[in-house]
């Protein structure tokens, strides 16, 4: 029985040694590894907090004290060791145990989690909340360098830094880079290669202090500037966290236990909030892992010995692959064409755009509100930005889309990767609301593609439209399509019908349409005959070709892949509404209003009743039979 | 004539000497305080920013240089000498001018701008589109100290301090306070009341660094501990921004236009971007707004004499002060009850509440995204947080609510003030999106009141509810009712039938529920009879209620406040859809999708065509009749 066997909870770490816990930490890399070569997962984050996790069970006492992770995808060595050992080899399948942590999955998750840079925020709160019960529990929330880059980690600093005898323990879990390699300011202040700039500043006015002193000033201020290397050490990365009234510690070696524990163990019970900088190797212990923690920040199945993917490509581009390329061609015959993304140029595809057109390309950070309203900023003068994010993470920059996009109609084009069920990723991360959210929003022009040929003439289309625009798309490869050289655009608000029938009429949008195209040949062979509609557009809909077929069929079912509450069904309610039908029956097929789980998404297509049986079966209902 | 009507441009401004622009300001200030006077408006603002406009045109070459307000409501001054003073007197008026700035009105007005903390983002935005333009124009941000408290601004300096040679000059107006005072750690900070923690560990580290310099260390550090206010000196608020690698200046004092316009000519054109710290007093020059800048941060109208309110309270509580109020009493009988706002004490309400219950009471600054999570921390520990937005501030927090309250369905209470129509603030701050964003979220309930007697039943209903709640209501007066002492809890998704009549059904929501009454009178007269439903939610809705009296009446109107895409009347429509229902025609009443421009609330709402006039219109049409 292995030592990790032997781990139920997380009281077990307690009675271990020091040098029990190190070979510990070995037993549960190697579970981490195998499973997830075999389930796919992040795999880089989560190896770089074993230590980290080891030594914050042994020193607090959990789940009394709060533990909260940001994001949640650096957890699974805290999973192993809160009784879901057993249970690891479903990680991130369906019904099995989630990739990020979930307050449902299990009473050491101090928090539900899996949007960046929630941590502090959440952990305020079960401060506060403790406080009002009487309760002098610790929080502790760990939160890796490139969630701080997020507006929101900074609105919790501010809060926390104000207020006294609060027991918050902000653990910043340094590696460096968040998915892809940080960027902005606050990045290389964490690590110290502080900018030629800084340091004159404050040399400056440090020797300007110097000479006032009384005396020997000046001779100390010729001392002191020939102690360069003395006054790097001088400076720190605590003196921003400090400026927020944290107490800070660190940086300290992340991987080293000892240090670990002796630290928490002084720090445990503060009187002020504290920040403990830890810094740690993503992918930790497995070496294609550290020397590629980009690939294997979120990776599939892959094999251990190589590290390589065991995924056999099936030669079909992803739409996030088709998109990347085909920004490329657009910004070749269109120097007004820049693109923005918020921490994801590989995740959205930009990767190479980000080569060709270094000077064209933005990545902002884990920072979405200031990624739009920048964008609106570059329209205003006459740019073309293309907001590359996907349909989960630019929930957050709702406002600046409807404030700062929409009401002056600046045409930002925003290309939705993720829209849909994401799969394994689960409820924090499928894009089910983008539809909703936008269709509300003046100005907005809202668009998704059947396939991957139609998303290039799409975004032809959007980046010569005259106000904002979203294409969105979903995960995943495309339909295996061709991807014309030129595509046309196509015209704002045209649908397109895709096969005629006289007993019901279909209206999908997206790669919903592909679902509606396999049902309607399933309702051939029960003998009922369906016209098919492409939307193409959620908003403007195409009303005079949807009446055309609605008032002469009068059976309608429209299909999309996002929730039913002021989807796409609704938006063609609202419209059969405004032109005075009332003599049809529509059956709108979607997400039922709840969140959906994760696991494979034609699983979950066909659980949440969205794929093309649910469509057949909804029509044979319509017609009294059920399918033979 | 007046040296201020002689300013037609701000190149005017270019030739004025320096006195003359001293008596420039002078006018300035007697004209916005005569306008304001009359008209209402953002008065403490624009007073504090006045030299500092004039300085930034003095200096600037607007608008090839690009000036952005954040907010704007401190824009008056700019606005009066770029070509409005002839229609100054129409500020905030219907059709008249703009209480902040806005790019279609004016080449001036860099970005249109309302909510907080965008400008940094969209100047940077601006900085790149000239860059990519080859045009090596200044653009300058001016943003206040209570604005830097939103994690936007943040993310904007964290991207604008990595790159080189953009010329963006961002100026902190700092008066110490947003329109409360401002709270966070970063507050103190800019106002160099460092934290003695802060300063304790700076001169811990400073004692080693000097012990540690060659032969004579020691006793500089003895020297040195005797300077304590030299040290205090070498500690400048200037060091958070030198962190982001911004080249700091400041603080000045931004009311010296000598002193304004030599450090700005000074910072002109800069390689690396520039933060300039300004201090200003907020309502300057005007002694009534410089001793109560809170109550003349946004201000009816007043007597200039005496600065007291012209305004004849007709006896009605606000919807406001209702909920203040009634809050107090819930707290009272439910020590789980707390309160978080987003530095808007007064604004919803809460003041009175803060003072009784302080420990209970969270003013987190103006950061939406953290008072919602940090909410959903305070709910996770049993807590009952009331968090009361503006329905167009909360517009930030859509992620969190989503993310981090609905999925666990945390029972955090949203008290959502200014939905519908705000009046004279306009498009940036209608709160028309609400219902919309809200309703796509699994496990949300949305109710809104008819009146301020039922505002307080949905606040103790919300209470009791075991998930995520909103309550919505409107800017102003309520309806002049009694309110009870002891409300009664409302059943989740129960209805009420107002009236009767079986020509047609009103199911209105809200404050449109008297709107429908009142057009029910006024059909009554026509011969049509109406039944009227109060539905009292959003969502859920009462089924069984409107589909009693649908069936049977079949010609139905629904009246929100609201956007119609995806708002109250499309989840009606869902519904009924839902239900199978198809001989029914639903007409629904609504702001179309556009935005709507400021202006007095009742004539906004007959303009749009949400009043009851609009409903008996649309129930006359139904019927083919025109009201006689």
């Amino acid at each position: 029985m292995s030592l990790l066997e032997q781990i139920k909870t997380s009281k077990d770490i307690k009675q271990l040694t020091r040098k029990e816990l190190k070979l510990l930490a070995k037993d549960i890399r190697s579970r981490i590894i195998d499973v997830v070569s075999k389930n796919g997962g992040h795999l880089a984050s989560s190896l770089g907090a074993v230590e980290l996790t080891l030594a914050i069970h042994y020193v607090f006492d959990l789940p009394t004290d709060t533990l909260i992770w940001d994001v949640g995808h650096q957890s699974y060595a805290h999973k192993l060791i809160t009784g879901r050992n057993d249970t690891f080899d479903t990680l991130r399948r369906y019904k099995g145990i989630s990739g990020f942590s979930k307050i449902k999955e299990s009473p050491y998750d101090g928090f539900t989690v899996g949007h960046s840079s929630t941590s502090i925020s959440a952990g305020l709160g079960v401060c506060y909340g403790n406080y009002l019960n009487k309760d002098d529990s610790d929080v502790i929330s760990v939160i890796g360098d490139g969630s701080l880059t997020a507006g929101m980690a900074y609105e919790g600093l501010n809060q926390a830094g104000e207020l006294k005898k609060r027991n918050l323990i902000v653990i910043l879990n340094d590696n460096d880079m968040s998915i892809s390699p940080n960027v902005g300011a606050l990045s290389s202040f964490l690590s110290r290669t502080f900018s030629a700039r800084y340091l004159q500043a404050m040399r400056n006015r440090f020797g300007s202090f110097l000479k006032s002193l009384p005396k020997i000033g000046d001779d100390i201020y010729k001392i002191a500037k020939r102690s360069e290397e003395s006054f790097k050490t001088f400076m720190t990365p605590g003196m921003l966290f400090e400026a927020f009234n944290f107490d800070y510690f660190g940086p300290i070696d992340g991987h080293n236990l000892d240090h670990l524990i002796d630290i928490l163990k002084n720090i445990k019970n503060p009187k002020d909030p504290v920040l403990l900088h830890v810094t740690t190797v993503k992918g930790k212990g497995y070496e294609p892992a550290e020397k590629n923690p980009v690939y294997f920040h979120g990776v599939g199945s892959f094999a251990v010995d190589t590290g390589k993917s065991k995924k056999i490509p099936n030669g079909i581009p992803t739409y996030t692959q088709v998109f990347g390329s085909y920004m490329i061609n657009l910004a070749e015959n269109n120097e007004k064409i820049v693109a923005v993304t918020a921490a994801m140029p590989e995740g959205t595809g930009l990767i190479e755009f980000s080569k060709q057109y270094p000077d064209r390309f933005f990545d902002v950070g884990i920072a979405e509100q200031h990624a739009v309203t920048f964008s609106a900023g570059l329209a205003s003068k006459g740019l073309k930005p293309v907001v590359a994010i996907y349909s989960t993470f630019l929930q957050r920059a709702f406002d600046q889309i409807l404030h700062d996009v929409c009401i002056d109609s600046h045409p930002v084009v925003f290309a939705i990767d993720r829209g849909g069920v994401v799969g394994e990723d689960g409820p924090t991360h499928h894009g089910l609301f983008d539809y909703s959210y936008l269709r509300c929003m003046p100005n907005m022009t809202i668009m998704a593609p059947k396939d991957e040929n139609e998303l290039v003439r799409m975004l032809v289309t959007a980046v010569q439209h005259t106000g904002p625009v979203a294409v969105r798309y979903p995960r995943g490869t495309g339909e295996g399509v061709q991807v014309e050289n030129n595509p046309t655009p196509i015209k704002i608000g045209k649908a397109k019908v895709i096969s005629k029938g006289d007993d019901l009429l279909i209206i999908a949008i997206g790669n919903s349409v592909n679902e509606a195209v396999k049902a309607s040949k399933c309702l051939e062979e029960q003998g009922i005959y369906t016209t098919v509609i492409n939307a193409r557009f959620v908003k403007p809909l195409d009303t005079d070709l949807i009446m055309e077929y609605a008032v002469k069929i009068k059976k309608i079912i429209t299909v999309e892949e996002h929730v039913l509450d002021g989807g796409f069904g609704s938006a063609v309610l609202e419209m059969l509404s405004d032109q005075g039908v009332t003599e049809c029956s529509l059956k709108r097929i979607g997400i039922k209003n709840r969140f959906v789980e994760h696991g494979p998404q034609d699983i979950l297509r066909k659980d949440y009743e969205i794929d093309y049986s649910a469509i057949a079966d909804a029509a044979m209902k319509i017609y009294g039979k059920t399918i033979e």
